[in-house]
């Protein structure tokens, strides 16, 4: 089986699940109590902050542990518009390929009277800071661009955009999910003063994630009750799934170079193998995206039955985002960067991890091929296009 | 070490354990995805969500996965705010005694428009019925109101005030964290209409627990993003979380009458015991109470201090709420029972568990006995108790 689905969720690490399991049996009391083993997890807890603020940059105050990335997506967003209603500021600029937890959150503060600009990503899948900049106005309470979009991985210009929020005073999230533990973030560096970030996707547990708010910004808390994370979120901390997600954390960053030289590699051989399937495109721009993302369009199928029948060949990826798997709308991503609806329909994404060898690369490109050109044959709008009565767009 | 604060947060059960374990190795692909390591993750979170349902007598469509019951207490009250505003009705009934997760939500609520009407909780810390009626308006959206105090343990007529609800046809919610796999609980039969319940209260991991909300009660979004959940979650689930609670639930849920049995045996000595500390007093009424609940106030004396005393004799336990620890405020649970400030500070919560013997029943009696000697003999406030100048209380 060959697990080509990361940006989906990612295997936990062997030294993540070992942090997860000895936490679990042994450092088992509440942080917020004060006898001994409520103190050894809190020292537990204050330890994975200092590692996990350590490799983005971050003061460990600055880090509130969250469920996962769309709880701090969520919660950013509140943040923002919080502070912005506050100040009269009800306007804010984001992109139309976010994740769902940033686009549906909008949605909902569209509700509460906010307005909202999205700028384009243009064909290869990348915000241009000058259109950010254009769009920001005097009412802007928050720029929110993703770091890597989770479909096609293409990596925006973060460290730009950054410095144009700074520049006007107006508050720069960034959904980063997709990015920390697999390209270097650098929070101070990038000019970020909010971030989100998800375990599960750096090889840490499920169920932990977490969210970055500068110095001197008031966080609004999503979950009220508790004083846990300095008043800022509810709930008895998940000491063990953080120390875990610490753990992954540190060793991905540890490992990032070589990763980086690995996944690169395999990404480049699977996007030249797939190239040479007629009616095919690439997905987002070839080189300013993650190192382990692919992202093909073939024209004349549906993704869906390609990745029934490579789940079959023992090749698990998918068409774009499992969040939105299930539905029947193509991807709001491929849409953004222009794809037509039919070719958006033809959809894969490949992911893979760092263990992936030569051999499973070539295996995945004809595999794709093959499957491919089987289901081409029996596809009505490929006898179409064939046949003239369509026109051909890749 | 004697660990009795399992109110705060209970140690894994083995079983528990074994389930995360092997499903963070072996389950670990997105329930969204399409593949077979995906399907097989669906497949433990439905099995995960009929086994939780069926222990609490819901449908598992009723049941929505959170991290936790903050996060739970947080939509609920969501849900039925939403609900009112859109009927014109803003007024909720409650208690003063609630979890900081209901109290503080409520608090927020306040700011929206709400109005908040807080029924007594009397001497004995339980909520009468006939008051919850008596506050309920032609314009209240919720009645929410704890299966069982966390503090001093006190089972509350959940039936009735879910009677009343219904028949006044008024959302009936109920934090039952510290009720769930503790006593018997059956949504159907004490008439609820929304539950909030955390996994690390009866021995499941931390960072899990669930919200059963009715069928036709259209829950409300406190994370938006993805599809999870029949779209009423966001974020990925957390399947090795969720599989775990739901086997540390049916665990607790096949030991509930011997350990009920074991417990209030258990609870019962100490209590005896206890009582002979001179001027000293059971908070809550001895009967209608968690069979692992103790918790008493002992005259002259600072809580702080004996926690951290009875920690160097190796009993663990806590003064109230694990949530609050760290604050000066005496507990608002011990205030809204009537105990006075003086006396709310010196109090004490054991709340032990299944594998409690008689020999360390006994070893917590006399241990606290010598304690509290120990910290009058140098207390001002004692002091002033004995010599006069300061009445007795209890």
């Amino acid at each position: 089986m060959i697990y080509a689905d990361n940006a989906a969720t990612t295997k936990m690490s062997d030294a993540a699940i070992d942090t997860l399991t000895r936490c679990m049996k042994e450092t088992f009391g509440n942080p917020s109590s004060l006898y001994s083993i409520g103190q050894t997890a809190k020292e537990v807890l204050e330890k994975a902050r200092e590692d996990v603020a350590g490799v983005i940059g971050a003061q460990p105050r600055e880090i509130i542990f969250t469920s996962g990335g769309s709880e701090a997506d969520n919660q950013a967003l509140l943040t923002a518009a919080a502070l912005g209603k506050k100040n009269g500021k009800k306007h804010i600029v984001s992109s139309a390929f976010e994740h769902h937890a940033v686009l549906h959150t909008l949605e909902r503060l569209k509700k509460e009277g906010f307005e909202v600009t999205l700028v384009d990503v243009h064909e290869n899948g990348i915000v241009r800071p000058e259109e950010v900049e254009k769009a920001i106005r005097e009412d802007t309470c928050l720029v929110t661009i993703m770091y890597a979009n989770n479909e096609i991985g293409t990596i925006q210009p973060i460290r730009e955009i950054g410095a144009i929020c700074r520049q006007k005073k107006v508050l720069f999230h960034t959904d980063a999910v997709q990015a920390i533990g697999h390209i270097p973030v650098n929070v101070e560096e990038d000019n970020i003063d909010m971030l989100s970030s998800s375990a599960r996707k750096f090889h840490g547990p499920k169920g932990v994630g977490f969210l970055y708010v500068k110095k001197g910004i008031k966080a609004e808390n999503l979950i009220t009750g508790g004083a846990q994370e300095r008043g800022k979120r509810a709930g008895t901390e998940n000491v063990p799934g953080i120390a875990a997600m610490a753990t992954a954390l540190k060793e991905a960053a540890s490992k990032l170079d070589e990763n980086t030289v690995k996944l690169s590699a395999a990404r480049d051989r699977l996007i030249a193998g797939l190239k040479t399937i007629p009616h095919s495109a690439l997905n987002g721009d070839e080189h300013s995206r993650l190192p382990g993302n692919v992202n093909f369009c073939f024209e004349g199928i549906e993704g869906e039955s390609l990745l029934l029948l490579l789940d079959d060949k023992g090749i698990e990826a998918s068409s774009g985002s499992a969040c939105t798997s299930g539905s029947l709308d193509p991807s709001h991503v491929l849409l953004a960067i222009g794809r037509v609806h039919d070719v958006a329909h033809g959809s894969l994404r490949l992911s893979i991890g760092e263990t992936i060898t030569d051999e499973e690369c070539d295996y995945i490109i004809k595999s794709v091929g093959e499957v491919v050109e089987y289901l081409r044959g029996f596809s009505p709008v490929w006898r179409d296009l064939v046949s003239g009565k369509k026109q051909f767009i890749l």
